[in-house]
Formats: structure tokens, C-alpha cells, sequence
């Protein structure tokens, strides 16, 4: 098919399928001619791949070179979701300090605090791993915040990772489904967790709402002693 | 305390406090001299929490000022917790069709799935939620990448979502914490998502690990049938 075609079967400009064929994220089409390229349902099933990275996923271009690289040079499913959920953007980027010295201490207390979880979890996850350096800065703001979480609660909302993890997995390798393996697995990986995101709100709402309508009833709030 | 001291103190640079007071953000000081304001904890606290919703919570200045607005306006826990849940960004922004007869079909598929679901959990949530229209667009997305979520998947990942949001609620309304109980909250709905999604990742890293043991040592991979 030609570009103009390409572009309307997958919804992208045509301006954004040149631009993301110069940033190397799609491969040429076969020449036809000087100006004419001809481009195949590969390269729809790519751009598709690639417009949902960028705006359902949220990534940018260097990370969705990065992980569709990851994709291409995958040989096992484990492989490619390993290698696809290190290409990722980390939720949280590390911040400057407040104070050089105070930074260091809370820097500690929250590697401490990642470390006796693992351990406790018995997951295992290097120390080089960007999940465990992301976690390690998001506890350590939130402790300069006074607010860290309790005893107990980050391993109570760990489990409950565990259990999306578990669905995740499934779904990244059994799913009957066109796309090739580790192209799905991109997909479970980056483009649900923000699916995950707007349960989890909807859920809060629920929840929100409900307490309003009990406390009109007079009922009182549920929070146990501290 | 001087702009110097507030910015020691905060880890906020100078600059970066006067572009949050020209934007809004942060109240003026106390006028001490025609170029010279005194600063308190107030500001050191707020400053705290602007840093933390631009830069852990991933807010732009924007979104930043209206969750800011509702956390000032908000009267009860329920009615903050309300306010900012709509005034946070919503994870996945709509985007046009590939083709406007298949985009309204696929979006009235879509909603009809949204619709079953929220009746299934019964979790009640307008249909002018952000969170409902932002998992519309989701759903269809995957759609149009045919890697939509078999029959009772989604419902699996909303019963854990219930879970989790059940945590964020007690968190929110009950931990013994020096901010005021909108600011908690706003840390709880914004700063916390990122905490779960690394806490997700670690799950999945573990997991994908134990497999690629399991594999080696012969085992044969846990699908199940479809």
C-alpha cells in the first residue's frame, strides 16, 4: 500500500509516519520508485504498536526506540519482558535534595526500608534494578513529607501488586492474539498500567461517594485506632 | 525566614520559588522591605507539596494549581478527596480515530464494556467521570490494537483495584500526619499511584525470574487453556 493509505488505515499523519521512519522507530518501505515507497500490513501492525506507545502509553520517542528495540532483539518471552520492563520510563525520577546531609540519611532510611520489603516479599530484584532505585527515591520524598507509610502497609499494597503482576503475566503470555509475543507484552506492560490507574480511581470514587451518603446517614467514619 | 532560607530549607531553588508565586502557587510572603519578604512554615510546607505534585506526582503547573485550588476550597475529607481526584490528570488522554465509522463503533463498544463492568462491581460513578471516559478510551484502544481483555479479566484487575483503593481511603483519612487531611490526601491520590505501579513492576521483574528458573530447570509454563 502507499504512505497515503498506510495513513489512513492506522490513523497517523503521514507527516508523523515520515518523522517516526527518520527517528528509526519504523523500517523504509520497499522502493517503487525515486519518491514512491510501498509499505506492507508489517509496517500498519508497527505504526499501530507505535501510536499506542506514545499516546495511550505516554512514552516518549527515545523510549519507545528503546523499547521496541527491546521487542526486535528479544529471543524468549521472559527475555523480551525483561528487557521490555527495563526499557520503560521509571515512574519516578530522582530528585535534588534538600540538604546534602539530610539527604543522604533519608536516602538510607528508605534503601532500608526497600530492602527489609524485598526481603520480607522474598522477591527478588537486584539493587541495579530501576524499580528498586525509582522506589527507593518515591519513599524517601514522601518521607521528607512525614508521609511514609505505616508499618505493614507498603507490604499490605505490595501483595496486592503481586496479584496484578500474576494477571499481567497471564495476560502477556497466553493471551490468543495476533501480535507477536514480546509486541504483547509491551502492550500488557506499558499501555495497562494506566488501564490499572482509572480502575483504581474509579474504585476511590466509589468509595468516596458511598462515605458521603453513610455520613448523611450518620454513620461514623471507619478509621481504626492508630 | 528569607527567600535564601526557605529555598535551604525546601531544597526548592530560589528561581523556582518566584516563578511559583508569579504562577500562583505559592501565597506572597510578608512584606518586610520594598524588595525584601519574610517567609514561615506555611510557605516551607506548601513548597514541600508544590515539589512534590511537579515532581514525583509528574503534575504540570497547571494540574498543579487546580488541585492546589481544590485542596484550598475543599470543606470535608470526602468533598477534598472528590475535588482532587477530578483535578489530578487523567492517565490516558483521548485520541483521534483512524477512521470515524470504525472509531464511533469502536467507542460505543467500548462504553457498552465500561457500562457492564461498573454494573457488575456496582460501583457507582457518573458518566461525566474523567475515570470513566478515560477508560473508554482505553478499552477502545486496545480494541484497535485487538489486545482487548478477555471476558472477567478486567472485572479480576477492578476487585484488586477495589483493594487497593480501600488502603488509599484509610490512608488518607486516618494516619496521624502533620499536613492538613486535604494535603494527605492529595500525597495519598497523587504521590502513592507511582509508589503502587513500582511495586507492580518489582511483582512482575520477580516473577518474570522465577519463570526463567522454572524454564531452565524444565518446567513447562502455567497457561492455561483458552
Amino acid at each position: 500500500m502507499k504512505i497515503s493509505e498506510l495513513s489512513r488505515r492506522t490513523g497517523v499523519p503521514v507527516a508523523s509516519i515520515k518523522y517516526f521512519r527518520r527517528q528509526g522507530l519504523l523500517p523504509a518501505g520497499r522502493a517503487t520508485a525515486a519518491t514512491l515507497a510501498e509499505y506492507g500490513e508489517e509496517h500498519a501492525e508497527r505504526l499501530r504498536l507505535i501510536k499506542a506507545l506514545t499516546t495511550l502509553g505516554g512514552l516518549s520517542i527515545a523510549a519507545t526506540r528503546d523499547v521496541l528495540g527491546a521487542v526486535d532483539e528479544a529471543h524468549t518471552t521472559e527475555g523480551a519482558l525483561g528487557a521490555i520492563s527495563y526499557a520503560l520510563p521509571v515512574p519516578v525520577a530522582s530528585q535534588g535534595g534538600a540538604d546534602e546531609d539530610e539527604d543522604a540519611a533519608a536516602e538510607e532510611a528508605a534503601g532500608a526500608e526497600v530492602a527489609e520489603l524485598l526481603t520480607a516479599l522474598d522477591w527478588r530484584a537486584p539493587g541495579t534494578s530501576p524499580h528498586v532505585r525509582g522506589l527507593t527515591t518515591a519513599l524517601k520524598e514522601l518521607r521528607r513529607l512525614d508521609a511514609q507509610y505505616a508499618p505493614g502497609e507498603l507490604a499490605a499494597y505490595a501483595r496486592l501488586a503481586e496479584s496484578v503482576a500474576r494477571l499481567d503475566l497471564e495476560r502477556a503470555e497466553c493471551l490468543d492474539d495476533p501480535l507477536a509475543l514480546a509486541e504483547r507484552a509491551v502492550i500488557v506492560f506499558a499501555i495497562c498500567a494506566p488501564v490499572f490507574e482509572l480502575l483504581r480511581r474509579l474504585a476511590q470514587e466509589d468509595q468516596v461517594r458511598r462515605r458521603m451518603t453513610d455520613e448523611e446517614a450518620g454513620a461514623s467514619p471507619a478509621c481504626g485506632p492508630h
